[in-house]
């Protein structure tokens, strides 16, 4: 896949995943946004992107995560266009392919891709046409890699750009999660000081060891000392299932309360992608705490889509 | 409500009811839709709100009100997003307020909002970070100000700015009306000559009296030398209730038809919100006839919407 | 009808049918459609239609030709309102009418309209103010002018001027279609050499001999030393009816395949109006063979509407 998103150059081309990232490119992604982030702090519109065409394709719904990149590409004064893929052409029994090479042929540069299916948006890619980029706002389990570089950006905004000095605590379920995957590949491809993933046994695939990450049951005990700490969001129909318990009993467990966070370092940052279940994966008055940055991050997130999208649209920075 | 609508130094800053507006408060946005008006003649574009972005946040459906919200932020420049509220994260268990956090964070300066639930608006407003504005686009059966903003701007088109002299009508259902309330509140801080409400009984509350008010059962008697008559729509499905007879009794006894308005002033106005209900308030042909001025409120409603945005977000007035 | 589409002077004011256009007014459309193709050849945004409003009324769904008439109007940058018709106004009761009144009221300046019924957008035309527009989408079996423009594009561009030395053939569901109508009155005013109408007998009416075609039942026969062919969109739900056998007898007998191409000139260019249904009426081999030109289609829609939009707002060319 990393051959699929650079261009023999090095140029970002389509962003996918974290694979394949070295840490200069993130930290480049990162000084982009910050760049975007100050120029824009008087809500600016910036001409990067003018008369290009960004298509916003989110097979499963999500405005929080749909608004912010349409937004980036307005901001970048982009023309977005929307498909409303329940209605869309795939329902006549068109193909997905033919749906993008129509869209290519109007000129559109740059596809925003959702899917519950792991892979889409590189099945996408793959079949673009030259010129045309593709970013991945989250397929499937598989990744998340936006979310994961305004995760970076946040921390690296907080805590500066030494990950090696961190210890970084990712709780709740990691198997099915998608923003999971993307941060510890970020965070492993920065050189982070100590990993540990916190959830319910069944939900704490072995496999996450191989990035040098440690597990653990006890939420308490892996809070100790920590720097940062990203909880994730329940996805509640897993409940259902055998994998959890109640609510209830899940936030005994490994919901983070204020006297919990107590565990963890003072200045400890408290992130979560959204939208959260409060009083269930977090309490309220740390999701509105002195510790939260949870707000940062959706801000956050604006500037680093918009730095993704220049980037993969070769738009040179210009003075606003 | 009024201290939460206008800054300490008197500026305005949400709009949630006309409740607490002075009248030269009132004249001056008047004015101000007054002056966008003609300088947007041409259908020009001006760049008050460049580089902003305004949420439109319709919980309720209304393609009307919605799409001259829309409109308004386009033609002054905004960015506008629209919130698909059915498939938002609320469905997903997040609170509206962390929506309305996350949007802020996505510096969004601008709220549009409908709901079904009165005060729905003020709770966004109360909650609304600084530098957030918030426009009540109707909320539950208490307020519409853009509408009521709307017919005054109307009313003064035609019969200028001294609102003593005038006899209004309003006829139909008051009780469930916010174009009602509204208006009668306008209407009021604007020191109406005369003002008389008319309608069914059970559809006529006895508070109103106290703005001032004669209440009518008899649309003949009311109609007698007005020189405003404003009908509302009828709220077909109020139909079912024990509230209203037929459609052709209501007709009979609360419709406008052309040989009633002859009892009116020869050059009286004849106003209604939309969507009409042809045939069920307001006949045809006074509808299209020459007293009619139902789609000037139309495009009156575009230049106040202009108006009110542009003054909440604190915009000077360039020369175009 | 063609004395609703063109104004006394001679200028483009609806664009409803194929119907009453000269040869050199269809030439002048595609001229200019010429000129915008290659000075948008960069993606670059026009000026030409900028504070004008565009409203996209799709009463029938179609993802692709809505997307590309929005995207047309972007491009010219105009401001464009979407109209989502199923919540629209219409089902509160109001005639189609007062929403078309309120809209134009609102400065709108130029409607997109499909509709499933036939007559539709020449119904809209015939209520339209002054200085509105209107452009037919597509209505009912009637017809789809800015497809068979679209096409004669490309047709002009692989083929040039001269239709008199052509010979043209278009397969498929002829009864039903709307694209099959506009085409065969585009190229009958164009002058075509020769116009084959191939399918069943049941899909091919006997008027359409009125236009000087021939009607033919084999599809092989039909091919011989063709310049052009165009493939019809089967509308699977006919297949219900007593129309037609099953979709693989359908492909069997008028299926374009490899093999049967050959029976055309060897540079004869294969058209589809998409979305296509692959090995039904088309071979996935010749939709993406040297002879297609089916990508090119929907990248010269573009161009053309952003012709027939500049043309019917009365838009001069600037030098971009």
């Amino acid at each position: 896949m990393s051959r699929l998103q650079f261009a023999p150059d090095g140029q970002l081309r389509h962003l996918l995943s974290i694979d394949g990232f070295k840490p200069a490119q993130i930290h480049a992604l990162l000084d982009r946004a910050e760049g975007l982030r100050s120029s824009t702090g008087g809500a600016r519109k910036l001409p990067l992107l003018r008369g290009k065409t960004v298509v916003s394709l989110f097979f499963e719904n999500s405005t929080r995560t749909r608004t912010t990149f349409e937004l980036a590409a307005s901001r970048l004064s982009a023309d977005v266009v929307t498909l409303d893929v329940a209605s869309s052409s795939t329902k006549k029994g068109e193909s997905l392919l033919d749906t993008l090479a129509a869209l290519e042929a109007m000129n559109c540069d740059l596809f925003v891709v959702r899917h519950a299916a792991s892979g889409a948006a590189e099945f996408f890619a793959r079949h673009a046409a030259a010129g045309v980029s593709v970013l991945n706002a989250g397929d499937g389990r598989h990744a998340h890699p936006t979310q994961a570089l305004l995760d970076m950006f946040t921390i690296r905004q907080h805590k500066g750009a030494d990950f090696g000095q961190l210890r970084v605590a990712i709780v709740g379920d990691l198997l099915h999660s998608r923003v999971a995957r993307s941060d510890i590949q970020a965070l492993s491809v920065l050189g982070v000081g100590e990993l540990r993933l916190v959830g319910p046994r069944a939900l704490l695939p072995d496999a996450f060891a191989d990035f040098g990450a440690s597990l653990y049951g006890d939420l308490d005990l892996a809070l100790k000392d920590c720097d940062v700490v990203i909880m994730l969001r329940l996805q509640r129909e897993r409940m259902r299932g055998a994998f959890l318990p109640s609510e209830g009993e899940y936030y005994r467990r490994y919901g983070l309360s204020e006297s919990r966070l107590k565990l963890a370092k003072p200045d400890c940052i408290v992130m979560h992608p959204g939208p959260m279940n409060r009083g269930v994966e977090i309490a309220s008055s740390v999701a509105d705490g002195p510790n939260s940055v949870i707000q940062e991050q959706v801000s956050n997130g604006l500037a680093v889509r918009m730095a993704v999208m220049a980037t993969v649209l070769g738009a040179r920075t210009v003075q606003p």
